[in-house]
């Protein structure tokens, strides 16, 4: 049976925008963000395609979550506590209504846990496969956005969680058994790739400590790159102390050539962040509060643009560029 | 030669976001939209998808208005400002650069034309055509946002331009000469349905005399059954009063049954305004002042959702609801 945009909006977009007083019910043409008067409006828009940045396989669930948290982690890690999404839903003719389902209660879900709604969208047909872009939308109070150009000499740079599990999860299920993991560490490397954790919590910690900051979603290496080209400094980086998971550190104590992958493959949606040293006590008890595991892995330094990754010997070692494989 | 990521920010969206100064020149994460104090904030969302609405031959800078256009049209007829707009734009690696600069060119050209700018987006690839979503947001004076639902017994109906011109355009090519039309006419037709023409000049005078008010996308019979849902109103339309163009009127005389076509085919983005008594002199005058024809096709009555089409005899006309084709 062909699914309509009808049946669509009732069944699954409408629910979702209950609670959105802007939203209307999606029953008029356009959505209503009020002003607020103190913060300024931070907005992100990603997309995902099917094929892709997923495969038609994946779980409706699995899918719609990863669509919202790419989303939140970008907003997240700029300091704006996320509030209202856009949906633009293109459908093949053929759409799965079961995996339709289980898509719109991964949405469900994590609009509760992150406590968002749906302010709106568009649902069209598509020739061939899903495509998923949501634009979102947070608030933070004025003059308070966490940039990537703020970082100064001296800052030392964290990160959240661990680093390298989202590129090493696409590739666990074919590689994993070669890389020495049993079925549990692959299933957790994959599951990593797939349901993304924004660190909500540290939204205001970041906001409040942060001089730069920024989510990690095109690989440790690429990003910290554009972070400091974007402040107009260098960074020394101690290799051994970024943060991998017991899985990342065993594959890559297996094979050293896939710590490069992990570090600059993508995926992580970790949040890399400059914290001036003044800051460092407050932001890590923020951190500690939030219950988030964050480690400083180095620090930015005077020479523009001089990025180096340094192992246990303080030798530099090059990583490739993996940017932009998405594209 | 393959395009990348970074060639089509550089050379085709940088340029465009140059103005905005919360896009940051797109070399941060997000976009900042500042609060303005006794001004909301409204969002519309629409995507074109090659094959569905626009087809692959179809001229990269004509393609590239109607996308913003169509969201144009959206906030100008709820009586909103566009200013800031986002793209997610999915390309198929065998993207043809040529086209990209035409579609860059007609981009930058209606930016200027509707005092847009663009604050942010995502390029990705697509598995086969191009999809265009375009997430843009417009402001409003505070409480002032023109709904579908605000429409009374007794308001008189307007409409913008000529109805029908965008659904016999999209079929004008193949059938134009057994309607009789000359080239010269279906030339003109097809371009009302490639290149809208939001009203924009009209946004104020929607904004203080409409009480409601929404742009005309699926049809003048759906849309007008969708305001007077929302606002719990039926409608009496005298069929003879709706505007045709020369063409469209041409070609309705030679086939009687394109009428249905044309009020319930869609893609006019022309707009459907009720407008109280007492302001209907106003809105007159702001249109002539605009330079915008507008006519009164009839008024809202109470027979909730009841939406008479009246042909010459005062007789009911029935036609087919064609809603939800591009889904």
């Amino acid at each position: 049976m062909a699914i309509t945009e009808r049946d669509i909006i009732k069944s699954i977009l409408a629910p979702l925008a209950s609670r959105a007083e802007g939203a209307f019910g999606l029953t008029d043409d356009v959505a209503l963000i009020p002003s607020e008067p103190g913060f300024d409006h931070v907005v992100t828009l990603d997309t995902l395609v099917e094929g892709v940045h997923f495969r038609g396989a994946d779980a409706g669930a699995l899918v719609a979550k990863k669509a919202l948290r790419v989303n939140i982690s970008d907003l997240v890690a700029k300091g704006a506590e996320p509030f209202a999404w856009f949906m633009s839903l293109a459908l093949s003719p053929g759409a799965d209504p079961e995996w339709l389902k289980e898509f719109a209660a991964g949405l469900a879900e994590d609009q509760i846990e992150f406590r968002l709604a749906l302010y709106g969208g568009d649902t069209v047909r598509s020739p061939s496969g899903l495509a998923i872009s949501i634009t979102m939308m947070g608030r933070c109070p004025e003059g308070d956005l966490v940039r990537r150009s703020g970082g100064r000499a001296g800052d030392a740079l964290y990160v959240s969680g661990t680093i390298g599990d989202g590129a090493l999860g696409l590739r666990a299920a074919g590689h994993g058994g070669s890389w020495g993991l049993d079925a549990a560490e692959i299933g957790w490397l994959e599951n990593r790739f797939l349901v993304p954790q924004p660190r909500i919590a540290m939204t205001k910690p970041l906001r409040v400590n942060a001089s730069a900051a920024m989510d990690i979603s095109d690989g440790l290496v690429n990003d910290l790159r554009l972070l400091c080209g974007a402040s107009g400094v260098g960074a020394d980086i101690e290799i051994g102390r970024v943060p991998l998971s017991a899985p990342a550190r065993r594959a890559v104590e297996k094979e050293p050539g896939l710590l490069s992958l992990a570090l600059s493959g993508g995926d992580d949606y970790e949040f890399l962040a400059a914290i001036p040293r003044q800051n460092v006590a407050a932001f890590e008890a923020g951190a500690k509060a939030a219950g988030v595991a964050v480690v400083t892995i180095g620090n930015l330094t005077g020479d523009e643009n001089q990025v180096n990754f340094l192992d246990a010997n303080g030798q530099r070692v090059e990583f490739a560029d993996q940017t932009f494989r998405h594209m």
